[in-house]
């Protein structure tokens, strides 16, 4: 089976996660399987939950590369693959996983997914979904207060100490790298569109190939 | 038939030409047929030489938009148009026109055409060209010494009065009009055949229509 790999990228709050979601939602996760660079979070149960809190999530070494690269290698190679699932509420990796089959698409999505060369190299098609910053802190704040269980000054202090200066340093220059900008993210129905069109090509080569 | 409009817009020397062209040449101009907005410029027979070649040439102003999207308008609705051609060696509108035959595509190039409502509302896919100041002004200085006989100081003086300042007031800001950014103009495939695609589409949805 051939599979290909979609990176979606963009800033925390950019609308990446629904852009994706979008395309689970439009082909089911037998056509599409969708992988999270959040998910492979590095594990430090050295650390008390203080130290975790205050650690720096937003630079390329808080996530274990190398396992999600073998993940997606092994995904491409028919395998399927055990995804590490990360405990938001006490900053480290849980001791569960998510089973993911093989598909013949592949949605990777994370603010940091096109500042790795490794990873950059496994991707067939680079989408960075760009939306203003004033918009993206606003959204994250609703998600960490809501769904997150942060206070509002919790997540204004990560934001101002290390989300927003690694965005500057590493989110906005891997732009560059992007086959496609996307603005407006999830709200952007011409974009979507254009992509389940590449999607829905995808598959249809791949029937051919299964048919022959 | 049913005619969509695909608008690509970028700065001077983005490389917009170069993807409007390769669709083109993809598709044939049975299919795709290209309009540019740099074909609209106002006609200035009241002036003298010097005095045109001290006008604006990059503000919405400088150009019969009214004109092109009566053309535009009448393509959709199956009619030929005839464009004027413009004559760059002595800045203004020649006598000859271009003979325009409906076609289920149409492509429309400039720098401007995000930056004017009346035609961003006859646009199905906006796309913008984003290229870096630097990479487009040597792509213009040699183009406009090359093709269009100018020297180089005369490049140099016009870019700086207004090609640069009127980039700033209206083309970088009609970027957010896109509904997608391709960085690296005519080099970047995946988003040449992601469009290629799109075109590819419409084709089908009016060969079917035109079947029933």
């Amino acid at each position: 089976m051939k599979t290909i790999l979609i990176g979606i990228a963009g800033g925390s709050g950019s609308g990446k996660t629904t852009l994706a979601d979008r395309l689970v939602e439009k082909f089911g996760r037998e056509e599409v399987s969708i992988l999270r660079h959040d998910s492979y979070y590095k594990r430090h149960d050295d650390l008390t939950y203080e130290e975790r809190s205050r650690l720096n999530y937003d630079s390329p070494d808080a996530y274990e590369t190398e396992l999600l690269c073998e993940h997606i290698k092994k995904l491409k190679n028919g395998e399927s693959v055990e995804v590490p699932v990360y405990d938001f509420t006490v900053h480290n990796r849980s001791d569960k996983t998510e089973h993911i089959d093989p598909a013949p698409v592949i949605v990777l999505e994370g603010i940091l997914i096109f500042a790795d060369p490794r990873l950059r190299d496994l991707m067939d098609v680079k989408i960075y979904v760009d939306t203003d910053a004033d918009e993206r802190i606003l959204r994250r704040l609703k998600r960490d207060v809501r769904e997150r269980g942060r206070s509002i000054e919790n997540v204004i202090g990560q934001y101002l100490t290390t989300v927003k200066p690694m965005h500057e340093l590493y989110v906005e220059p891997s732009k560059r790298a992007a086959d496609l900008i996307v603005p407006r993210g999830g709200q952007n129905t011409v974009a979507l569109e254009m992509l389940i069109d590449r999607v829905q090509k995808q598959l249809k080569i791949i029937e051919e190939m299964n048919r022959e």
